[in-house]
């Protein structure tokens, strides 16, 4: 099987034959950058299907709510229409009232079905959204929705937070002579964990694929993907994947076996996991990435606890930050993780680089590991010695910076 | 039932008839300092049952271990002797023999029988002990042993790492016309949660218990206590709380009921409830301490695990640190908990301010909850009203100084 071509930063959905977009600046933070977008628009005229994974906080802001109620009632959809510098969370009944006009003014403008929008809030929690000011930016964009790839960047930049820089990719691939593409953008920066993030990423496909099967090729890949980072350790209320497929390449996926599905399901894994190494590698105010693999444990889960102990540590993330090489830091965390470990099978390596063999110190090679801490990116690898199974995780340090930055909303 | 009486910043356990102590300076850290007092000998001449509570971390250090083995065999004691600046963690073989050889040396230094020692380490992981440093540090301070103040505060001093300042009390009470004297003192500051910290603290009293008995006490104390506290959420290798009782006031604690046992029980949990309070207001670079009381909850279990997200929440610590009233991420890190919880049925409260009230915010009392927050020392009540259980925790900031000072070991 041929691997499927990634784009990096690209323009995003408006690849995908039959999907435009469009942003506005609504002025919705309160205070600061009036021209700042803050309203991003993804359409397609042709019905699609679609799929979401959803934060698995039991607060859920009210868009989450209702999109995962639009996805059950399984309807086809023409579009996302999402919003930034607020995450209408924490907002009740009026919260509900708030997403489903956002969602109902953008299908009406657009001349489709009711219920045909999905809808997404991300920023402040707490407040309830400047409904007059998202009611004349849905207008603005309803009437500047484009496929040019300057459109679909720019939806990209609409519901960044504190990213410091948009995230898109497309993800191409051949079937029988006919190019099928996945396009994708994201945001994340803070609030960055288990099963999601302070995140939401918007998919768009030009297969045609049933939702069912949409939905279990989705949840696998955020599983591997999405699901497997970690700046802060927290885990938002808001927190949204959703991929659309308005079937334009005439390429369809009608189960979940077979060449073609595989082919979709790489694609889909592809788009997701290099935005999650973006948001990762844009998380607030980090300076390391850091590839954290926990190998022979006795089940996945025991290597999971090892690796989410190490990479939400406070004193490991510190230690990364200061670029020094503190293993007994990694012991620790493992140690208390709550997975069985036996400190006499233990191996810790620096890259390739021995600093703990069967639970000894190798203070010898210190000068070597010192060097790999240096690098903004390395890899961490425990070796627990005990079954197979095995857990990788991308964490970053904890700086100064992102403590400063985080005092006030 | 009258209170016991607590003398705060007591002289610890020399205030107990019958224990003297001793501090050395033996230059165990690689760097700076060599006045700084790093080897604490707390002695009995009386043998002591003894009781103890160790870290639940999969890597336990070889003292930790060696006491454990020492109170399961049951033997009398004699007194502690402890060091900072290695912890002599993750150190093999080689680190349970230097445990060992420092216990002897002590014990024979003072003419007592084999393994009449206990014996811990707080600093360093990873390291080897440097035993010829602590050989001569032992024999000083076993020819300095006095019941004065002064001794019993150099002890408490001896064994701080990053702390700012020794930890002590002193807890009295009647029976029957006999004082009877509880004592300890305490280290910790930074890798501060759950079930213990990296802590020690070591606590002697005059009272006659049988083992048994000593132990269910000290570990009901413990438990409601020490693991009751967070500075940044990590456990370490060492942690171990010591509980001596010599006899020498002639009052006998026979069983685990009755009216002098609780009085007893009572004591020893006032002096671990004082020192794991001072060992948060102390805890590494912090500038706010906060109550998190979770209440109403379906389970203990439920209140424990909400309160432990909220303690460790980055982002929540961070805006502690910045005295900014956030509660929206008192929200999310409670919806991400793990626990049972109803958005609708939420109330959060700020000292006695309203700021949630089933769910909605209540905006008009931000004014009074943004004044709750500036004090150095302040309560955030959240009530899930489900049930009737609930968890206290006390909670700390983060700082940009923590993570300086945790950059490099």
């Amino acid at each position: 099987m041929s691997e499927p071509t990634v784009t990096e930063n690209s323009p995003g959905v408006t690849d995908v034959p039959g999907f435009s977009a469009a942003a506005a600046a609504c002025g919705i933070r309160a205070t600061g950058d009036r021209d700042r977008l803050d309203l991003a628009l993804i359409y397609s005229k042709d019905p699609c299907s679609a799929a979401g994974v959803f934060t698995q906080n039991a607060v859920k802001a009210p868009p989450v709510r209702l999109c995962a109620d639009l996805l059950a009632a399984g309807q086809p959809f023409h579009g996302i229409v999402a919003n930034s510098g607020n995450a209408n969370a924490c907002t009740g009944e009026e919260g509900m009232a708030d997403a489903r006009e956002m969602g109902a003014l953008t299908g009406n403008a657009l001349g489709v079905p009711p219920n045909s929008f999905l809808v997404c809030s991300t920023g402040r929690i707490g407040d309830r959204l400047p409904m007059e000011k998202l009611r004349n930016g849905i207008s603005v964009a309803t009437t500047n929705l484009s496929s040019d790839q300057d459109r679909g960047l720019a939806a990209a930049q609409a519901i960044l937070t504190s990213d410091t820089r948009p995230k898109t990719v497309t993800v191409r691939f051949e079937w029988e002579g006919q190019t099928v593409t996945e396009a994708g953008l994201a945001k994340g920066a803070g609030m960055i964990q288990p099963n999601m993030a302070t995140m939401l990423a918007f998919l768009a496909t030009d297969a045609a694929v049933e939702r069912e099967v949409l939905q279990k090729i989705l949840g696998r890949a955020v599983d591997y993907t999405f699901n497997r980072i970690t700046v802060d350790g927290d885990m938002s209320t808001n927190d949204t994947v959703l991929l659309l497929a308005n079937g334009r390449s005439g390429v369809r996926v009608a189960d979940e076996s077979g060449g073609l599905a595989e082919r979709f399901a790489v694609a889909v894994r592809r788009a997701c996991g290099y935005l999650a190494e973006k948001i990762v590698s844009d998380g607030e105010k980090i300076t390391k990435v850091v590839e954290v693999i926990v190998a022979g444990a006795e089940s996945e889960a025991d290597a999971e606890k090892v690796a989410r102990a190490i990479g939400n540590s406070l004193l490991v993330k510190s230690s990364w930050y200061g670029e020094d090489p503190n293993w007994g830091r990694l012991a620790d965390a493992a140690g208390y993780a709550g997975a069985r470990l036996v400190e006499e099978k233990l191996d810790i390596f620096y890259e390739d680089v021995p600093a703990v063999a069967k639970g000894r110190p190798l203070p010898e090679n210190k000068p070597k590991w010192k060097e790999v801490v240096k690098a903004p990116r390395f890899r961490i690898t425990l070796n627990l010695n005990l079954g197979r199974d095995e857990f990788r995780l991308l964490a970053t340090d904890l700086t100064e910076a992102y403590v400063r930055f985080n005092k006030s909303e």
